[in-house]
């Protein structure tokens, strides 16, 4: 066990090498491509990084912890494919979706069989992490799905509370960061303690990042985050913004926003009425103070951890680059 | 360990029981309810059922085979909602599919997380046999999803080999049979090769089952079928039946076959042609040589599992009555 850590480009380097290796070159081709062409399109690896870093912040062998890395980047890729159905989204980082590409039958084939080979990368480690990583992986992908079926219910209500919309965002985004980091300490044999306390820093930390992603399509600068501003306004997308905007408006206000997000007033005009609502009820600041409780929240759970703290200087360091995130 | 056996009957209720027990009232409702229609259809629970027998066979425990029973169960009826879609069908068990009483989204999302159950419920047994179990049922696993992808080309393809179509059902349909006996086998911790001649009679019984489904279709009595003759013909599917007698027909049968597998007949018109072929072709004659020759086949390996032959009784008949099957 050595004692230097990895930096995130060389954790990066060396998932994406063992991703070149495992690329899923089968028969029949048909049931493969789409697997292969979702993994091409990239994306930053979030998750695979923070279970190498997960497993690096405990001394543990790297080469131990790629399968699982891959396990729940393919884990996420099948949620992609399936949600873009469901969602009948047409693009995915400026491609077609798979189910645009290949058709919706091999898009939810190939997600399905995605899924079994999430257990079978799973299924590299040894016995008793196996089936630590098992249990974890189980309830942690099982909330992912009750997740995506409370988002898929809200887009349709008519109001929604802030703490059903933060409990939805913990189960289809927050738990899965937490559990890739909470894995790779289950690689390293961490103990519980620790690796709850990492869990922890990962749901906070999902759910900050979740935030911050409803606060860029309002007030993100276009150029940067690479795609036109307030798309969620546009397609009344429950969002932070749009629940806490209609809790803070006072009638007539709220009448407006009532009226913008249920009405097809066409999109230009939407956009600019909402935005101004957003704006005058000061909806930035609000959204920063929500998403900065769980940024403190994360990190400390992260002081809680046992360990060096020189070691936590690569995870402290990638999660605040997260967290500054213009795109 | 008891030495008495149960009978098919007695496991079907234990199985029931298990099932009533673990019937999935979790929030959200609307990514539940799915799965209790689905799992309330019911069915013959064949694969369950094989599960409690492979167990048996080897005085195993029952109680420890139930999840794993239902684990290959919810499997199966993962498969169900997924291709139901795929498919278009409208149908399943005389009630509308998943998807046509649920919506698309909930029925894609509710059976994703049917799959996450599977390994929950595996999950279940001790780490040797967890193990054991994970390796075998995620090769079957991704078998079952190939074979989908082969029966989904197939349906456009203008010639199919009897050899890839034989190979289509073994992926598609019967390495799941043979793996839910296995699997039993596994429980009741049986000897490897054991547990391979099971998985081999499984297997072979499977492919036979599903000629005898193919022929049903064309050869069967509508009143026990409870559905009308000729679907595949009418649907233009590639069966046995259909596959074999393009390669018997000579040239003029030959080009009626193609005629009314490629155009728009009128289906009674088309059903009754098809027919008439494949009576002159004799290929009721030639697909029952064919599935006995499976049905053989899987006998020929029951023997070579090593357990007293009067514990292979209950087998051997539900095994029977499967083959003889008019419905």
């Amino acid at each position: 066990m050595k004692e230097t850590m990895h930096s995130p480009q060389e954790l990066y380097k060396l998932f994406e090498e063992y991703r070149t290796k495992h690329s899923f070159s089968f028969s029949p081709n048909e049931l493969y491509e789409p697997i292969r062409y979702i993994l091409d399109l990239g994306g930053k690896r979030m998750r695979p990084l923070l279970t190498l870093m997960g497993c690096d912040l405990f001394k543990g062998k790297i080469e131990d912890a790629l399968p699982v890395a891959y396990a729940v980047e393919l884990f996420h890729n099948f949620t992609l494919v399936h949600d873009d159905i469901m969602d009948n989204a047409h693009l995915r980082r400026n491609h077609p979706t798979v189910h645009e590409e290949f058709g919706t039958a091999r898009a939810i084939l190939s997600g399905d069989v995605m899924m079994i080979y999430v257990y079978e990368f799973l299924n590299h480690l040894e016995t008793k992490k196996f089936r630590k990583a098992i249990d974890l992986f189980n309830t942690t992908a099982i909330r992912v799905c009750e997740g995506q079926q409370y988002d898929l219910n809200f887009q349709p209500a008519k109001e929604v509370s802030v703490k059903d919309y933060l409990m939805m965002i913990e189960f289809k985004t927050a738990v899965l960061l937490a559990c890739s980091l909470k894995l790779g300490a289950i690689v390293a044999d961490a103990d519980e303690t620790n690796g709850n306390d990492l869990f922890e820093f990962g749901k906070n930390m999902g759910i900050c990042f979740q935030l911050l992603d409803d606060m860029l399509d309002a007030f993100g600068e276009e150029s940067k985050v690479g795609k036109k501003i307030g798309g969620d306004i546009a397609q009344n997308k429950k969002t932070y913004l749009s629940i806490k905007a209609l809790e803070l408006a006072k009638s007539d206000e709220k009448e407006k926003l009532i009226y913008y997000f249920s009405n097809n007033v066409p999109v230009d005009e939407k956009v600019k009425h909402v935005l101004e609502i957003y704006h005058k009820l000061g909806m930035e600041k609000c959204a920063r103070a929500e998403a900065e409780k769980f940024h403190h929240a994360a990190f400390d759970s992260l002081d809680n951890v046992k360990v060096d703290e020189e070691r936590k200087k690569v995870l402290k360091e990638f999660a605040a680059s997260l967290l500054k995130r213009q795109s």
